[in-house]
């Protein structure tokens, strides 16, 4: 079985996810329009980390999958998994647009959250690609060298979020900020080619 | 007529309907955020059941259509009110994640609504099915044996549902709980290859 | 130009505008859940009529664009207009799902307002057909015979809408019957071949 | 690596943004549906020209890529931040809809935020365009012509954003005119043949 359909239908998740988020963007609070635009600050900082976080998971989805040249019962249940989790993401980026302006318990509750869900989204992200990628299974016999190296910029992914969990629960300005450094750092072109 | 269009189309209702079911998680209740968000457990249980349930039938979609060679009109027919019964599912979704909460004749009501919506889905599926398979009307020469495997499979998912609906009547932690093993026992790897 | 990303965006706006419909399905009124949701019967009709209705015309699509062998800016265009259309059916729907349990003159209304949509779809749909089927301008040369037989059934089309919205203004359940007839009567198998 | 799956989630970000605009369409004040109905006509505006707005940008996209002929990770990152810039539409548009009634500052605050937007998206749109046409780094080879062509046209498009944005703090009808005006004028047949 080919790859094709599996990568059309994680495609539509993924467009749909991200262009769910803007429906929790409103004008927020009193006074006049202008005033409530810019009051809607955290839900613009929500939005733009949440885009650029899923894009880039999108971008990497578009690379990995270039070098899978089969699927599996295995593959398809851990990529579904994965997907539950980018659908899931509308929801963090909601609580954590409406907790950002105001320091205190909950704005700790709401970075922690959200971060938390990038964890388990990175986590079940390397699960998909460890089923396909693990001995090279299911790998192209041209694409083993590439496939090392994205496992090895995988294990690099997860800790990053569990790192910016943990500071989430010291200082949400320093994590958002870490969120934000890792949206711009894969952002930014790299020397291998591919993904 | 080929059957990509179709393929297509369906993937994009499938998409679009699992990603849907966010927009009705919501933190609940009062008091700190940490336990609003504990309070919306309910959400969480109906959305991992029907991302996950829906999820496997699209797994299914995707390897019964790939036994298809052509499609007809009934086919097409046939394929959109099993469609309809998709794009429906946040609905019975969010009356479940609102009533899961506290016992009672509504929870009652909530679980065995969820669980009919699932039966008439399973028997749409089925009747997709059948349209292209009786008869091996419109299968694919080399998928006859296949074809059959299938058509066994199929009548077991209906009377699962069947007795979910009826299980909701006397016990629905009972009822969700053989939702979730229904869900988890078709996540499981199968010793029959392609589906 | 080919036509298939035409095909792909139109089926993504089909796809999406026809999932979107069961945001505006919710429980109505009080009293225990069993009640509301029976109460809540005109937004099923609604739905139904609603997501058949665009059903088939994704299906004939499908079908008039399987004759078409390339785009022109115009084409472009006139679809665009038509998916215009397809995309703004949520609201009619909603807006006749919240008046159609109680007769009057705001039922009356809704009733108007919704066919009168599908009348305005039905035109831009028929405008799309034309601008490929003029003088068989876009048509594949083996399609000239399916084409003039597709562009017959077009001209049923609107007038079957301005009739429906017509009796709108006198009765409202046979307004919405009519509706719930035509979308049987295009459901049913034709013995036309392949649309 | 070729540009097919850049456009298929481009296409489905492009297809949601539009098909989600009718969310924010709803009927208006109080007093008969009639009434509601047609004081809903600043939504019924703002979709209009949201909408086309967003086509026209689909088929001009549908048009440049089918010039460009693979994708680099720099030209993935443009064209997500383009893409970020389609998604955050329905925002403004619901702004506009809620404010083009009553004449005052909040009403020109909306304008201005409406048009802004477009001239964000046309500046990313154009870096996105750049990006692949700067030197005819990524243009197929028979295509150079047709590029120089485009490119011309790319940098009409932002001034006219700039000019309608500026005006809107003068005069929001002019403004919304100069919209509508511009979106007429790009649905014209246009003499040079592909876009």
């Amino acid at each position: 079985m080919t790859t094709e359909r599996l990568e059309t239908f994680s495609d539509g998740v993924f467009a749909i996810a991200i262009t769910l988020l803007i429906l929790e963007v409103r004008p927020s609070g009193g006074g006049s329009l202008a005033h409530q635009l810019l009051a809607a600050w955290p839900s613009y900082v929500a939005y733009l980390i949440s885009f650029v976080t899923i894009g880039i998971m999108w971008v990497n989805h578009h690379a990995i999958f270039s070098l899978i040249e089969s699927t599996t019962h295995g593959l398809l249940v851990a990529n579904l998994l994965f997907l539950m989790c980018i659908a899931f993401l509308p929801f963090p980026t909601r609580v954590l647009a409406e907790h950002l302006q105001h320091a205190g318990t909950d704005q700790t509750t709401a970075a922690v959250f959200y971060n938390a869900f990038f964890l388990v989204t990175a986590i079940f992200y390397n699960l998909t690609w460890q089923t396909a990628a693990w001995k090279h299974r299911l790998i192209t016999p041209s694409g083993h060298a590439a496939a090392d190296q994205v496992s090895r910029r995988f294990w690099a992914g997860s800790p990053s979020y569990l790192i910016a969990t943990l500071v989430g629960f010291k200082s949400v300005p320093a994590a958002i900020a870490l969120d934000g450094a890792l949206a711009v750092f894969y952002l930014l072109p790299r020397r291998a080619a591919s993904s």
